[in-house]
């Protein structure tokens, strides 16, 4: 496949942050909450300790902390913004979309500013990202905000250990510029692919209309529970992966040796160890941070990046690759070159 | 403000379709159910008549055959589309998100073709419209089907009839094309404005995670329907509106007789009636679709320009503004100019 440089598209990554819910759990504590022999949760789930928000915290109030922390790093304020973009997993409520509640939390409230959705569910962060990179090329946005935020852990049923023991809560944000700001960022490439036949693999079956409680005569409950059928995710996504990123990386004339940094989505244990024992890439050049973390859903990846940025591993001038899977089923990718 | 031709853009509407629920209840009838006076359901509401999905239609399902039927008028098949996005209102499921349950309803599961939403609550179709243009435009998709598939009747609480009497399931799609196509849109203005102080106006407060059943400790029911202050809403919307109106005209640098067709969110009867008392337009310029459908979400809008388009009142040459109010509070307009 030629590269089609037209593709290519440039914006600016004025500033990212990320915000964790105060309550943390760890997995020794879990296992004593379980009635399970020590060790056994952080076994199954590969997660050592993960933050869980309390009642008081909802989406939209970490939202608001991780896009107060990405506009500090952008030093800008919220009213400064000219579009607020939330790409979360999961709704923080069944409406409004999640954007506008964030967008009252930053107490936008009488601005105007627009607001609304992207969802690709574990992907949000990838496919808004590459949605937003147009608009902003073309200068309908100056500085757009984009956050994902979700909390898994209302939604995770303990007698389904395998999927349970690894989500964490949490939320983060990058303040996007159209290019000419100084952080500039290249999109060398990016892809999403979607593979339906896997939509159920990976869901939570109430929420919307499909499982209503009116609908749904009894058994409500765990319907609201995420269910994840881990070994068919694996094979499917598997399957598709190793194809995908060689399209990903001849889309933009690169080789592996060529990325400085993957930042992954955290899905999980599994997904981590299979970047560098099936796709090629070494563990010391991928951004881990599931085992404190888990799999916070869309704000996994971006809550990946801004670590990274914050500790120094991320340097101008390098590669990133940005990858995952997540419910639909879908892969996503993204490889960005930011500017010396 | 001077005009800025470079966020003009073009591209291509292919077709368009709807699909409505097979049953249709009408208000006499709910008078019969609710024991109220006959004419008290339609007095309240406005609408005489609405479709409502039973237990077997699913808002993925309905969105299917609204998909086909644009897809039909394309004279396309699924599989030569590059992108499903989905602009609902409302979710089907917690997760996925809906374009993937929507893309396996069609037949795409094993075709890799990507699938995200956009949600702007009922304006979903104004801003996944504008945000699709941008990548259309600069050739990243050449085909991309955008749906849109509310079931608001799950939710409703007839305790509450000033809202619930309002509503309609139903879906509707367009297929776009990058310009160049035959049926060239050139979009002359595109605006959404969010005041997030009227959040709380128009909501469905449970589905996510803020009120999950695990975090409620009784009265979850009530909070899974819809609820709307109605009178806040139409004061906050009417405040803004004018203004509003007056902004996305100058940017287009157009004039409201140069319009040919308003197609407005079928928000309710005041809102409608609004669109002739207050800001200028004959009735007879209006797309007014409410009695027989009633508030479908995001796919009101939708759903009206397909039947003015089958009908023959929308014709090419002409000049369009779609336009409405929705929850978050935004408001959403789009001035579209086809090709003659």
């Amino acid at each position: 496949m030629l590269i089609n440089a037209s593709l290519q598209r440039r914006l600016a990554l004025l500033g990212s942050g990320h915000a964790l819910p105060q309550q943390r759990l760890s997995s020794a504590e879990l296992d004593l909450r379980l009635g399970l022999a020590t060790g056994t949760v952080e076994r199954i789930g590969g997660v050592r300790s993960r933050a869980f928000a309390n009642a008081d915290e909802t989406a939209a109030s970490l939202a608001a902390r991780a896009a107060q922390a990405a506009l500090e790093a952008a030093g800008l304020n919220a009213a400064q913004l000219d579009c607020v973009v939330a790409a979360s997993g999961t709704m923080d409520q069944g409406m409004p979309c999640n954007a506008a509640l964030i967008h009252r939390e930053l107490g936008l409230g009488a601005s105007g500013i627009p607001a609304f959705d992207i969802n690709a569910s574990c992907l949000g962060f990838i496919a808004a990202l590459d949605q937003l990179s147009w608009p902003l090329a073309a200068g309908r946005y100056q500085r757009v905000l984009l956050v994902c935020a979700d909390i898994a852990s209302c939604g995770l049923d303990w007698q389904q250990l395998e999927s349970a023991a690894i989500f964490g809560d949490g939320a983060a944000a990058v303040v996007l510029g159209a290019d000419g700001s100084g952080q500039g960022v290249r999109i060398l490439a990016s892809k999403l692919r979607t593979y339906s036949e896997g939509a159920r693999f990976c869901q939570i079956p109430a929420g919307g209309s499909r499982h209503h409680p009116s609908r749904v005569a009894e058994g409500f409950l765990p319907l609201t529970h995420f269910a994840m059928q881990g070994k068919a995710v694996y094979r499917l996504a598997s399957t598709h992966l190793p194809g995908f990123l060689e399209e990903l990386l001849s889309d933009a004339q690169l080789h592996r040796e060529q990325i400085d940094w993957v930042v992954p989505h955290q899905a999980s244990r599994l997904a981590m160890d299979h970047l560098s024992r099936r796709l090629g890439f070494a563990a010391d050049r991928v951004i881990d941070i599931f085992a404190e973390h888990g799999n916070q859903v869309a704000a996994s990846l971006p809550t990946a990046l801004d670590i990274a940025r914050r500790d120094g591993r991320i340097q101008p001038g390098q590669r990133l690759l940005l990858l995952g899977t997540g419910a639909g089923l879908s892969l996503g990718g993204m490889l960005l070159e930011l500017q010396g």
